[in-house]
């Protein structure tokens, strides 16, 4: 790698980000390519597979095994092959990712769940772990533009991953949490990524009250924030942010 | 909205970017629905037809219908429904989009041209269209996240567009080049999005040469562009950057 600043050259050696494929099997049955960051590779696939709806919780999971080697996870259900066989694709293409799918499973209803926890937290509550995250995030960002997000309390930063795919790096989080068994329901998420409608339905049906983001959100994100009563917060950077949704649940 | 400044809260009215969903019927089939920005959505599928493989050009084309409205797209080729009918689907998720979907066409084998333009630019040159770049994307990015992406040749910005999908800012310069049999042999494409492997395989099958981004390129991104001969230039900020590959075109 050439560096340039101004007028001058010099070898750089910059670390570059890894992009990972990694092949979901489901039940022996081919089911998606994911570009992906490889870490975490079993939680990404555990939340992929709960946010697209294709397993409820750990209860339908048998096994997941991840060939880091190969790039292939092999994921089995308790219902085994019965399920694999009819889940109908819809195909969807993500806002950031330019291409992108979207499953829906028959047995998959949870989209318009109202989030009705009374949480309350305070501004600055909100900026101190803001500045955690970006804390956390830095290194990553300023090499390589990955994604990170968080699951937190009040209080602190509970779980943090990152991921060069904002999906990704939530449904690292989520699906560490589903296998865990660590609750979700009264906790906040951050995001260094846009919310698009895409990344609130994942968020919501994790049930969650209150998702904050370095960045924007779109319009269908907002309004799907306002319909299941989720706090939506965007531009959260030093000591400001919008407070877009619900605004009742921020002191 | 609530905007909070430090301690202080006041009612905001910000722009909110918008999110518009964009079915389109290849030969009267249902193939997929894009999240994009509303405009230039004519551009936009003609593009993702290219970049996707289902057409090699204007040439199959018949007609694009753009219903904005009830946000679908119909589109017929030449070959009519004969052509839609044998497209196989490799489900492929994209990065940053978390959900992807990538389709193969048996007549599709663009991949592996190697770019052999002798084009040369000197740092000077770029440094000059980046600028011009980031301010014709400034309001856009302070306000919504959104994407841009422009065709240039050694001198100025020729197309400029933007998009919530960073695929799809550069679909929407592609689409809009083949249904005006634009030229895009010698020339330069500038993105502010994140460089994957998907972005740089869309932008090797338009033969250019030269891919300048604002942000970082993956290692999938680099080996590519190695291997097609593609100069890939990351991290194009003020007056530096980054040259990956192929710096024998950079003076």
């Amino acid at each position: 790698m050439l560096q340039i600043i101004g007028q001058e050259k010099k070898k750089g050696n910059d670390t570059i980000v890894r992009e990972f494929s990694l092949s979901i099997f489901f039940n022996n049955q081919e089911l998606v390519t994911l570009a992906c960051s490889p870490s975490n590779l079993e939680h990404l696939v555990a939340g992929f597979l709960f946010s697209e709806g294709f397993v409820k919780g750990k209860h339908d999971l048998n096994e997941i095994v991840v060939d880091y080697q190969r790039g292939v996870a092999k994921v089995t259900t308790k219902e085994g092959k019965k399920k694999g066989g009819d889940f109908s694709i819809k195909r969807l293409i993500a806002s950031s990712g330019g291409k992108g799918i979207s499953f829906f499973h028959p047995t998959d209803s949870h989209y318009h769940t109202t989030i009705k926890s009374q949480i309350k937290i305070s501004t600055t509550e909100i900026f101190a772990l803001m500045d955690e995250f970006v804390q956390r995030s830095k290194i990553f960002q300023d090499t390589g533009g990955v994604h990170s997000a968080a699951l937190c309390d009040k209080n602190e930063i509970l779980l943090f991953r990152e991921d060069i795919g904002r999906h990704n790096a939530i449904d690292k989080i989520f699906g560490e949490c589903i296998l865990k068994n660590i609750q979700t329901d009264e906790r906040i998420i951050l995001t260094s990524g846009r919310v698009s409608s895409e990344i609130l339905l994942k968020v919501s049906k994790r049930n969650i009250p209150l998702l904050v983001s370095k960045s924007a959100p779109t319009d269908m994100g907002v309004q799907l924030a306002g319909e299941f009563g989720m706090t939506l917060i965007g531009f959260a950077r030093g000591e400001r942010m919008n407070i877009y949704t619900h605004e009742y649940r921020v002191m």
